[in-house]
C-alpha cells in the first residue's frame, strides 16, 4: 500500500522549480509514494513540462493563492482561507494524505497545523526542530545530524514542555536516523545541573529520572555542531537565536577571510590553495540543503523544509516525511508520552 | 587628587602572577592611581619581589582566604566572610577605595556587591556585561568593542529591566569608549519589531520612545562580532549561552582546520602560509585579554576581569575602572535613570 505526501509547492524562496522539481525527482525514484502537489495548477503544469517526471506518481490539487515568506502568517491565513498551505493541511486532516511538507512561511505552516490538526494527548506545546550537521561524527555514522528543538514554535515553556520535547525529539531521531538510543541534552550555559534558567534546572531533574530518554545532561551551544548530542532541547526564542548564530558562522568566517584577502598577498595565495576545501566546509555547514525538519506534537506528520530549499532538499524532505510515516512516528510518540512520568 | 582601585588578587586562573603583575604595571605607569591589593599578604609580597613595581602606588590589605573559581559562591561566602572579595568589597563600601576589580569567581563578585553595595534608584536587576571585539569597525574607531549585557547576573527580566540595562550600557559606553551616542540594540531572532520573546517585543516599544537612548532596533547574534551595535541588550541566560558560543567560534574553526590539516597536504601548505594571519584572527577573537567588563546597577564601580586574564588584561581592567571613576559613571547612570520614562 502506497503512501501519499501532500506538498505545498507555493511560497518557497526558489519557487516551483525547487518544489515541483523535488516532487518530480521522487516520482521517478519510487512508485510507492504519491505526491499531491498543492498550489497554482497552471504553474505546476508549466513547471512539470520542463522536467522529467512520472505523472502516475503525482497528483495536482489547485489552491487559489498562497502565503508569502514575508507576510504575517496569522493575518494572511485569515485573508486567504483557501491558500495552498490551508488546502494542503486540510487534505492531510481529512486523511487524503499521510504527511504535510512545506517550504513556505513557517508561521503559516504552524498555524495551519494548529487549525486543522490536533495536539497529541500530553502535549501542551508543539516544537519546531532544526536539523543541523555535526562535525565530529562525520564518517562514524551515516547520518551526522543533530536535532535542535524548539527553534521558535513556542515562546514560554514549562519544565514539563522541555521533557515532552525531549521525548518527541528522541522518538523522531530513532526513526529518521535509525539510532536506537539517541543522546538527548538540554541547551544551557554550562554542564553543571545547576546551570540555566529555572525551567532548565527543573527540566534537568525531571529528565534525569526518565527511563525512556537517554539524557546526557546539559550542553553548550558549540556542542551542537560538535555532535555531542543527537537531540538538543531548549525554549524556542533561545533556540532560534542560537540557530541563526550557527547558520551564520560560515558567512562570518568567509567575511573575515575576505577582509584579510583584500589586504595581504599571502592570504591570496593561501586562500586560493584552500578554496576547494573551504567550499566543502561551507557545504557542510549549509544545512539549508539537508531536507526538512519536523514540527512535533501534532497528530499528523508535518515536515518544514527551509525556505531556501533546492529541488534536492525538497526531495529529501519528502523522503523524511515518508520515513516518518513508515516508521509510525505519531503512534510511537503517543506511546512514549504515555510512559513518561506525570 | 588620586584615585584608588581595590583589586581582589585571589582566585583568578593564573594566580598572583597575573593579578599582582597587572597592578605592578599600573604602579610604574601613573602616580595618579593607588592600587589596594587584597589577598594573602605573604604571597603578594613574594609576587612583588619578582617584578618591577613602584611601592609608593601600591597598598596591601591582607584577607584570610578566598573563593575559588569552581566553588559555589553563596556557600563559600557564608563559610569565609573574610575572604578577599568580601574584604575588597567592604573597603569600597566604606569609601576606602573608588572601585572594585576582581578576576575571581563571578558569582562571588556579584553576591559580595549585593551584600555591601546598594542598587541605584530605579534599578530592579543588576547586569553583568561582556566586552566583545568587533570585526567591521577595526581601524575606523579606536575601541572596536561592543558591550553585551546581561550575560548572567539575572535570570528573569521584565521589559523595564531591559530598558534599564540599555540606559546603563549606553552611559558606560559613552564614558569608556568615548562614544557620544552609542548604538543600542536588543538581541533577538530577527530585525522586525515583532520578533522575540514577549519581554523583548515590549522592551522594543519602550526603547523606541526613549530619547536618552540611541536605539537602533533588534539585532541577531552574529551582529555582535560584526559591530552593528555598540551595546546589545538581552536577558542573562540567553546572553550567557550566546557569549559562550561566540567565545568558542575560534576554537571551532581551528578544530575544523586541524581536522582537514590531518588529511590533505594542500591544507598543510595553505595553513602554514596563513598561520601568522590566523594567529592575528585568534587574538582578535580572544577577548579574555581585553581587560574587564562592568557589573552595572550598583552605587559603586565594579569591574569583573575574565578568570583567565593575563597581567596585561588586569592592567587594562584597572585602567577601565579608573576611567569609569574619572568619568563619573555612577552619577551619570543615576541621572540617566531619572530621565527615562516611567
Amino acid at each position: 500500500m502506497g503512501i501519499s505526501i501532500v506538498l505545498d509547492v507555493m511560497g518557497s524562496d526558489y519557487g516551483l522549480t525547487a518544489t515541483v522539481g523535488g516532487a518530480a525527482q521522487i516520482s521517478l525514484e519510487n512508485s510507492n509514494v504519491q505526491v499531491i502537489l498543492v498550489g497554482n495548477g497552471a504553474e505546476i503544469q508549466d513547471a512539470l513540462l520542463e522536467i522529467p517526471h512520472n505523472p502516475a506518481n503525482l497528483q495536482i490539487v489547485t489552491a487559489e493563492n498562497c502565503v508569502f515568506q514575508e507576510e504575517k502568517a496569522s493575518s494572511a491565513l485569515k485573508l486567504k482561507p483557501n491558500c495552498s498551505i490551508s488546502v494542503a493541511a486540510r487534505l492531510v486532516a481529512e486523511g487524503k494524505g499521510d504527511a504535510l511538507v512545506s517550504a513556505g512561511n513557517t508561521g503559516a505552516v504552524i498555524l495551519s497545523s494548529v487549525q486543522y490538526f490536533e495536539r497529541l494527548e500530553g502535549v501542551r506545546r508543539v516544537g519546531l526542530a532544526a536539523v543541523l550537521p555535526t562535525e565530529r561524527r562525520r564518517g562514524l555514522k551515516k547520518d551526522p545530524f543533530a536535532l535542535l528543538m524548539d527553534v521558535g514554535a513556542t515562546l514560554h515553556v514549562e519544565p514539563r514542555d522541555l521533557v515532552t520535547f525531549a521525548l518527541m525529539g528522541s522518538v523522531y531521531s530513532q526513526i529518521i536516523s535509525s539510532n536506537d538510543s539517541p543522546k538527548v541534552a538540554l541547551l544551557s550555559n554550562g554542564a553543571e545541573e545547576t546551570k540555566g534558567s529555572p525551567e532548565v534546572v527543573e527540566a534537568h531533574q525531571l529528565l534525569k529520572n526518565e527511563d525512556a530518554i537517554n539524557f546526557i545532561g546539559n550542553v553548550e551551544g558549540l556542542d551542537i555542531p560538535r555532535g555531542t548530542a543527537d537531540v538538543i532541547i531548549c525554549e524556542g526564542f533561545l533556540g532560534n537565536v542560537v540557530l541563526k548564530l550557527l547558520e551564520g558562522i560560515t558567512e562570518l568566517v568567509s567575511d573575515l577571510a575576505q577582509d584579510a584577502y583584500d589586504k595581504k598577498w599571502i592570504w591570496k595565495v593561501g586562500l586560493t590553495m584552500l578554496s576547494k576545501e573551504l567550499q566543502k566546509l561551507k557545504k557542510l555547514t549549509d544545512w539549508k540543503q539537508y531536507g526538512g525538519a519536523p514540527i512535533l506534537g501534532f497528530d499528523r506528520v508535518v515536515i518544514k523544509a527551509h525556505g531556501r530549499s533546492s529541488a534536492r532538499a525538497i526531495r529529501n524532505a519528502i523522503r523524511v516525511a515518508q520515513k516518518a510515516v513508515e516508521g509510525e512516528l505519531i503512534n510511537k510518540i503517543q506511546n512514549g508520552l504515555q510512559k513518561i512520568k506525570e
